[in-house]
């Protein structure tokens, strides 16, 4: 080896790389819980927007003019705080590798709320109708959505990952809580629901319902009893007893004084959600900080060994044998040949090797529940807009169709649509 | 937005650093590229070592010392430029997101190698078994290659990926063919297979066989055509009569001579298989650059179009309009109010976002099914390794009892396998 002046790299060098990566990665996430709590506030405002614009066009513009505004400024210094954020954390996430959708989703933020201003002079000028507003509204609302799934996606530790997961789900059924905040205004305010509207609330409630169950399966205790305690108030009861009113079979002619009733419990329900986010996000912040820390102290610790073994360098006597033809490192085993050396001679440094090529893989496996559940709503999404596209459905229509069909065939929904997709993907080729 | 000095960020910063990233992600592979011809060299330095270090303990030290010698001598050759590489290619690894595991078998390999001198004096004064010293050797080839394992699962690319799972499993079955020639050397110049020798022989000849598949399955034509030719050469035909004279039942006496054929037939095959390994890894380079290259093009197609849009940015004017609640943005529609404005009008924004986000998310369904042929090879060699330490089998009769499984209750290799992990980290729990 007297070939370089520069002595051979170590197993060493490497094994505290990889340490680091790790820890790389975590404060990445640090990161990313910032862009996260500007999203969810962003979101939030939008909803507000959302719902006070709805009474505005409701009301043909006799009413609600001045808290709109109002709203749209609120909307206005989120978006502020939010491309404030971008702006810090911008050389962070272009330069981290692998982020390529995640950008892209920004990028469609960024593009659909600069032309969040011409849109706002329509509904001002009532130049758009209520339903379409909604609409315009959510798809905003659906695009800053895309960019918590990814970052959720994209997390490498299982812990931060089923936060996020957590996160995702508890926003998403809190936007669709707001849809139907939208619906039920629209049908209470004109005193009866159209077969179409029950419908919708239909698909919205069941919606909110896969939700929360994922949000309960994937979120930290203290975040799901604060939820909880929210969903046993009396208030909830009051929004089941109206939504029964507006899906009662026959349907019901009903007062539409009620409308304003549903506005402020939905608003309610919609802030006390909020609540929750808040406790979860901050869970996730104090989550990545003690990972951080975590990760720092075995690093520290493993340096301390290395040092050790380097001034004790006749320690690190090693031959390993490999029972397995293995392309697993971990089940390699060492080597004591009984007229050679002992078998406890300097073991340290592969013994660091290996326990941390466990711990990588028990991460890597336990990531795999989390991205399951993600690929998983992505599978249902995609089935659901080929089913509206081929058999021109409506939302609604298409996923009752995917839930017929899983329950006529005694399937899992998941298996239902992949079968979809596959299908479709299959008649493209 | 007058809170800000600094114009706030648009959508078409994001929709260039996605394009950023995915050249920065298509360049890293050319390193990888790189680092994958370093190991694929070293490794068979290593197996040449190997082979005349099983003649040399065979013959107690009466030939081919020289040849050994001759043999260590170009391995260090190839520790060194393995060595040289990883300095190159250093800070780029190190600095990469996500890396962990990678680090982590490199960090294996390292020390594996570290320790070779060591063994190789122990091979010298004969003071260890043939037996022994194969499985020394082939510890640290698994190591090698589990980096280019950890190099193909982190590809991002598809068309990248499925060249590097191709090519790592033409580097496994290649490996095998290593094992195979040292235990039919060892039956053969011993006149005589033991039962466990045979188990092993058929063990490695399953082994090849479904690497070799997974070969074919993802590699390109060219490689597989010379693979093919190769296969159908005279001398695969002898290989097969003597593999069948190894196997035959019941055991036959061989002429020990037929160890010197032997040993030069799979030799050959071997060097045939480095050849076809050199190939794909031509290919392997040359696909990296032209991927390179192509998103460069699209990149300044991008950036042209986005000049033109910034010059006339009344024309970037649009609002969206979901029709779905769908998180995809892709699935999102461009609005078009009949008494707003037309339908052509600036939807090129928008439409390179949707575009990049389509093909962002068709290249992630491709990766899938490249990772999952990785994620099944995992899965079985974890539930051959909880059988043999369960049932305290060698890894030939956990296999064998693995395929019996399957056969026995119609299912999958790999859903068998699942369920043998599933079952032991049940009980672990």
């Amino acid at each position: 080896m007297s070939k370089s002046l520069v002595p051979p790299l170590s197993a060493t060098d490497f094994l505290i790389a990889s340490k680091q990566s790790e820890i790389q990665s975590l404060e990445y996430f640090l990161n990313m819980g910032q862009l996260v709590v500007m999203v969810s506030d962003l979101i939030h405002a939008l909803q507000k927007e959302r719902g006070a614009s709805n009474l505005y066009l409701g009301s043909r513009g006799q009413h609600y003019a001045e808290v709109l505004i109002d709203y749209t400024h609120q909307t206005d210094d989120q978006i502020f705080e939010f491309d404030q954020t971008l702006k810090q954390i911008q050389s962070e996430i272009t330069e981290h590798a692998g982020n390529g959708r995640l950008l892209n989703r920004i990028a469609y933020a960024l593009h659909a709320l600069a032309n969040l201003p011409q849109f706002r002079a329509q509904v001002q000028q009532q130049k758009i109708q209520t339903h379409a507003a909604v609409m315009v509204y959510s798809g905003i609302i659906a695009g800053l959505l895309s960019i918590v799934f990814e970052t959720a996606d994209a997390a490498v530790d299982p812990t931060i990952a089923r936060v996020l997961v957590a996160l995702y789900n508890l926003m998403q059924g809190k936007e669709l809580t707001g849809q139907e905040r939208a619906v039920g205004s629209a049908g209470f305010s004109s005193g009866q629901f159209s077969a179409e509207q029950r419908e919708r609330l239909q698909y919205l409630i069941d919606g909110q319902e896969r939700c929360f169950e994922l949000f309960h399966e994937f979120t930290e205790p203290t975040s799901y009893a604060l939820y909880l305690q929210y969903a046993q108030s009396p208030y909830r009861a009051e929004i089941d007893r109206l939504r029964g009113l507006a899906l009662s079979d026959p349907p019901l002619t009903i007062d539409p004084r009620v409308g304003d009733q549903w506005f402020k419990l939905l608003t309610q329900h919609i802030d006390s959600l909020k609540i929750v986010e808040l406790g979860l996000q901050g869970h996730l912040q104090r989550l990545c900080s003690q990972r951080v820390l975590d990760a720092k102290k075995t690093l520290t610790q493993h340096q301390a060994l290395i040092d050790t073994l380097e001034t004790h360098p006749e320690e690190s006597f090693i031959v390993m044998l490999s029972s397995t033809q293995s392309q697993n490192p971990a089940a390699l085993q060492d080597y004591t040949h009984p007229e050679g050396f002992g078998p406890k001679l300097g073991r340290s440094v592969l013994e660091l090797v290996q326990n941390q090529a466990q711990s990588l893989q028990q991460m890597h496996d336990e990531l795999t529940a989390a991205r399951t559940a993600l690929e998983e709503k992505k599978l249902q999404e995609k089935a659901k807009v080929l089913l509206m596209k081929h058999r021109k459905l409506t939302e609604d229509q298409a996923h009752k169709l995917l839930r017929q069909m899983a329950m006529d065939q005694g399937k899992r929904l998941t298996d239902i649509a992949r079968h979809v997709v596959e299908m479709a993907q299959g008649q493209r080729k």
